[in-house]
C-alpha cells in the first residue's frame, strides 16, 4: 500500500492503487449526493438515498459491472468508512449535553427501556421462527439490531414538520439517545456471550454482569472523568502554536475515548458518542474568545466527507440478487412487523395526560446508523466458524432500516396532524 | 477489514482491528501537534515538527517500541496519508488562480527551470558519484526528488516575515508553483522511463516526448476543459437538496481529475493540483449567494485533520539507525548541498535592476511536500527488482527536506534585512 500513489499501479492497475481510491471516493460521494437530493426531493431524509445509492452501485454487478461490489474490501476504503461512523456518533453526542441527557429523565428512561426490551425479544423470536438452523447467538444478535431508534433520523423528520420543540419531540429525542446507549450496551453484553462460547467457556450471569458493568462503568467513569479532564485538555492546547488546534484537539480526544472503549471489549463508537457528550462549548472557551468558530462547525466539513462513505460502503454491501426468495422475503417481512411493532410498546411509557402518545410510538421507528454498524459487526463475528450476521442477513437489516426510515415521515405528519396543535407547534420550520 | 469495528478484534487485537486505527490516529496527531508548536516556538514553520514527530515515533524502535514502525504498512492509515497528499495539493492549487499563473509570466519561468534543472542535474551527479551499484534511474529520480520548492513553505516564511507582496516574493512564489508543475512533469518522465525499462522495451527519445506531451497535454487539456466544465459543475449541483453539498462537489471534481491524470500515467496529486488551480470563487456563486463559507474555509478543517497525518506518516519512515555511518552521512550531506546550491542558480534568473536576487535564490531552498511524495513514490517502484528508492535513500531525502526547511527562514530573514526596505514591507505582519 505504500504503492498508493505509484505510477507503476497505474499501467498495472491494481485493486489498491491511488487511482482506484480516488476513483472509488469520486463514485461513493456522487451517488451519496445524487441519492440524498432524490430522497429530499421525494420527503425522505437524505440518508436514505445514500443507502439506495449504494445498494443500487453494489447491485450494478447484476448488469455486469462487478467493481463496485469489492469495493467495501480494500482496507482504505473500510478504515474511512469505519472513521465515518465513529465522526458520526462523536457529531450525534456534541449536538447532546450531559445536563440535557440528565432532564430529560425517568419519562425517556421509561420510554427506552420498552422501545429497546420489545423489538429485541420480537427480533429474537423472528430469528427463532426463521432461521431454526442459526445459533441462539445468531438471534440474540438479530434481536439487537433491532433495538437502536437513529436519534438523525427522529430528529431530522421532526424539524423538517417544525414539531422539534414539543413535549412529545423531546421525550421521543431523550429515548432515542438512550437507546443507542442501550444498544451499544447490549452489543457488548452479546459480543461477550459470543467471545465466551468461542472459547468453549461457559457464558455465567457473573460474565455477563461483568461485561454490563464494564460498560455500564466506561459510560458512567468517561462521562465523569471526562468532564473533567476535557476543560484541562483544551486549556493546555489554546497555549499551543499552530493550526487547526480545536479541531484536530477534539478529534484525539474522541479517538482516544474510542480506542479505551475498544481496549475495554466495547465498540469504539461507544467512545466516540461518549466523548462528544463529554465536550461542551464552555470546555474550549479559550478558542472561542480567539474568534475561533464552534467546533460543531469546524466537525461539519469533516463528516460531511466521511459520513456519506459509510452509508454508501453499508449500502454496496447489499446483495438484492439473494432477497428474492420466498423464505427471505419472509424473514424480511416479519423482521419489519418486529421493528415497527416493537416499538409502539414506546406508547405505554408515555405516561401523562396531554401527551400524544400515538406519535411518540411512530416517532421512535426509524432505524438508522445503529442498526447498521451491528449488522456490519455481525458480519465479522464468527461463532464455531459460523457467520452470526451472514451477507443474507445483513441484505435483511439493511432493507429493515430503508423500510423503518421510509415510513416514519409520512406516519408522523399524519399523527401529528390528527393531534393538531395539542402541544404548540415549534417556530423552526422549514 | 469489515472486522474494522468488532468486538472480537478487541479481545483478540489485530493490526488491522478498528482500535489499532483510532489509537495510531489519536498518537499521530497528538505528535503533529506537539512537534508543529515546539517547532514555531523555535521560529520554524509547523511541517517540520510534524515530520520530526513522526521521525520521533517512528524511531522509538530504538528504545523498544517497534509498534509506529509498522504504522505505515497498516493500509488504512497509509489510505488517509495518501488523501493527505491530495487534499494538501488541491488546497494548494486552489490558492493560486490560472489567471495568477499567467500573470507571473516569464520571468518565474525562467527562474523557475533554471531552479528545476541545476539541483536535477547536481542530484543525479551525487547520486552517480555516491551511488554506483545503483541504476541510472535511481540516480535520475533522486535528482528529480531535488526539484520541487515548497510553495506551503515558502509562502509561510514570507507571511511570517512581512514580505508577501514584495517583487521578490511574487516571483518566488510563482517560481515555486512553475517548479511543482515542472517536478511533476520529470516525474511523469522518470516512471515512463522505469515502466520501459521493466518491460525491456528501449525507452526512445519518442516515447519520452509521449509522456511529456501527455503530461502537457493533461495540464492545459484539464485546465482549459476544467476552467470551463466547473462553473456548469456547480450550477448543477447548487440547485440539488443536502449538506455539504459545496464541499463534496469541490472534493469528487477533485478526486476525478486526480484518476484521470493517474489513469494516462501521471501521480493523482498532478490531477488534483490542476483542480485547484481551475476551481475560483466565481464558479460557484450560487452556493456564495445562498450563504455558503467560502470553499477555502471548507476545505480547511478536511486538511487540517489528513495533511499532518501525511507528513507524521512521511517521519515514520525515517530510520535513523542506518543513517549513522560514513557513507550514508556522506550521501546526505552532499545532497543537501546539492539542493541549496541548486537553487541559487535562480538568482541567474532574476533579471531587473531593482531585484534583491540573493533572496530569490534562498527563498527558493525549501524542499518540502512534493519531494517526500516522490521519495514515496521511489519507495514503491521497483526496476528489474531492485527498488528505486531503499530505505536508506529515502531516510536521506527526509533529512534533506528537514534541513533545507530549517536553514530557510533565519538566512532569509538575514538576507531580505540586508536589502532592507528596499521593496517595500507588506502589511501582514504577524
Amino acid at each position: 500500500m505504500t504503492a498508493w500513489l505509484s505510477l507503476a499501479a497505474v499501467t498495472a492497475p491494481s485493486p489498491d492503487s491511488g487511482a482506484h481510491l480516488v476513483l472509488a471516493l469520486a463514485a461513493i460521494l456522487t451517488a451519496a449526493k445524487l441519492g440524498g437530493h432524490l430522497a429530499e426531493r421525494l420527503g425522505q431524509p437524505a440518508v436514505l438515498g445514500e443507502l439506495l445509492g449504494g445498494v443500487l452501485l453494489g447491485n450494478l454487478d447484476l448488469a455486469g459491472i462487478a467493481w463496485f461490489r469489492d469495493l467495501p474490501n480494500d482496507p482504505a476504503l473500510a478504515g474511512l468508512a469505519g472513521l465515518g461512523a465513529v465522526v458520526l456518533l462523536f457529531e450525534v453526542g456534541l449536538a447532546s449535553t450531559i445536563e440535557e441527557m440528565r432532564q430529560v429523565g425517568w419519562r425517556s428512561l421509561i420510554v427506552a427501556v420498552l422501545g429497546v426490551a420489545t423489538p429485541w425479544v420480537l427480533g429474537y423470536l423472528v430469528g427463532r421462527v426463521m432461521l431454526p438452523n442459526h445459533s441462539v447467538y445468531a438471534h440474540l444478535f438479530l434481536g439487537a439490531t433491532l433495538t437502536a431508534t437513529s436519534v438523525g433520523i427522529t430528529a431530522r423528520v421532526l424539524r423538517d414538520l417544525g414539531r422539534s420543540q414539543s413535549a412529545e419531540a423531546r421525550i421521543i429525542l431523550g429515548a432515542a439517545v438512550i437507546d443507542d446507549v442501550l444498544g451499544l450496551v447490549i452489543l457488548a453484553v452479546v459480543g461477550s456471550l459470543i467471545t465466551a462460547a468461542n472459547a468453549h467457556t461457559e457464558a455465567s450471569l457473573a460474565s455477563v454482569g461483568l461485561v454490563l458493568g464494564k460498560a455500564l462503568a466506561f459510560l458512567f467513569g468517561s462521562l465523569w472523568l471526562g468532564s473533567r479532564l476535557s476543560p484541562q485538555l483544551f486549556g493546555l492546547t489554546a497555549r499551543l502554536r499552530g493550526g487547526s488546534l480545536l479541531l484536530v484537539t477534539a478529534l484525539i480526544f474522541c479517538f482516544l475515548l474510542a480506542a479505551v472503549a475498544a481496549s475495554i471489549g466495547l465498540a469504539p463508537i461507544v467512545g466516540a458518542f461518549a466523548a462528544g457528550l463529554v465536550l461542551e462549548r464552555v470546555h474550549y472557551r479559550d478558542f472561542s474568545v480567539r474568534g475561533e468558530r464552534p467546533l460543531e462547525e469546524l466537525v461539519q466539513p469533516v463528516s460531511g466527507f466521511l459520513v456519506p462513505i459509510f452509508f454508501v460502503v453499508m449500502g454496496l454491501k447489499v446483495e438484492l440478487a439473494g432477497l428474492f426468495n420466498g423464505d427471505q422475503l419472509a424473514l424480511t417481512g416479519l423482521l419489519v412487523l418486529a421493528a415497527i411493532a416493537g416499538k409502539q410498546a414506546c406508547a405505554l411509557g408515555g405516561l401523562g395526560a396531554q401527551l400524544d402518545r400515538l406519535s411518540i410510538g411512530i416517532g421512535m421507528i426509524p432505524r438508522g446508523e445503529v442498526g447498521l454498524i451491528f449488522a456490519n459487526m455481525g458480519l465479522a463475528l464468527t461463532i464455531n466458524g459460523e457467520r452470526i450476521v451472514d451477507p443474507a442477513l445483513y441484505s435483511t437489516v439493511v432493507i429493515m432500516v430503508l423500510v423503518t426510515t421510509v415510513v416514519t415521515p409520512p406516519a408522523l405528519q399524519w399523527s401529528l396532524g390528527r393531534s393538531g396543535g395539542r402541544s404548540g407547534r415549534g417556530a423552526e420550520g422549514q
